[in-house]
């Protein structure tokens, strides 16, 4: 069922976000293709991504209480594969592939992403091996032309419109 | 806040799912672009869906206490507008678009999905106007070959490899 079910997944297209967080739990990041929207109402929109729970973000996250969602854009592979741990780097040396700036909660927020979530931790749901984290959305931004880097198929795509 | 936050998220790229249900609570059935894997481990792999509390298919999956999360393939487009509601049809007439099966589950599934996912609900969050389903798989099914519908800048896309 292990290796089906990820087969399977592996079909699913997913853009990928750095999820980091910095504070008194320690600054960590990791990628994700684990983000979606949650709410858009009342109070404020929210989002989750999906973190193993062994991951040294998770217990940063966990004691911060805040997090943000950095979307990627199509150029930015080399900052999905810093903080996928494919460059052999760990920890906050990590961040050295680009520039940041402190988003309101603390979090690291880059320079230039394709858009970034910068959230308070909400909900916590601890799932078999991972952990369900949502946020409240405290600020957002978006550039204003450029499209996402896509996980597909286990490689590096991109979306291009159909038809 | 809201309409920064839409933009933001216009720019990931989702994949498309039909998420279904029957059972006592009625057959339903919605077009979804949050479904992600949550884990792999113990006890059974895992994955969640985010609906909208008013949907009809939100009240179904809580009494079914079951969903098949379908993933769609870039050709299979007419099936996510049925299902978005695009094409005007209500509760089970949209299965009219496509030739279904019962999964083990009882949920329908897609004759010839690009994957599907049968599962059975373990966890439902509220968070503001979505519930989170999280969903232990019993089955799983995956194409051979194919690509999957994408959804990205409020149009639908497909995936193309870097390089």
């Amino acid at each position: 069922m292990k290796s089906e079910f990820l087969q399977a997944m592996s079909k699913a297209a997913n853009s990928v976000c750095v999820v980091t967080t910095d504070g008194i739990g320690g600054k960590a990041g990791m990628t994700v293709s684990a983000m979606t929207s949650v709410s858009v109402d009342t109070p404020r929109p929210s989002l989750l991504v999906c973190i193993h729970g062994q991951a040294s973000a998770c217990d940063a996250i966990r004691t911060n209480r805040a997090f943000c969602a950095n979307l990627l854009a199509e150029d930015q592979a080399a900052i999905s594969d810093s903080f996928a741990g494919r460059t052999g780097k760990k920890g906050a040396e990590r961040f050295d592939c680009a520039s940041w700036h402190a988003a309101v909660t603390g979090s690291p927020v880059l320079d230039n992403p394709l858009a970034a979530f910068d959230c308070t931790l909400v909900h916590d749901i601890l799932v078999g091996s991972h952990r369900i984290f949502v946020g409240e959305v405290e600020a957002v931004r978006v550039a204003e032309t450029g499209a996402p880097l896509i996980y597909f198929d286990r490689q590096y795509a991109r979306a291009t419109p159909q038809g």
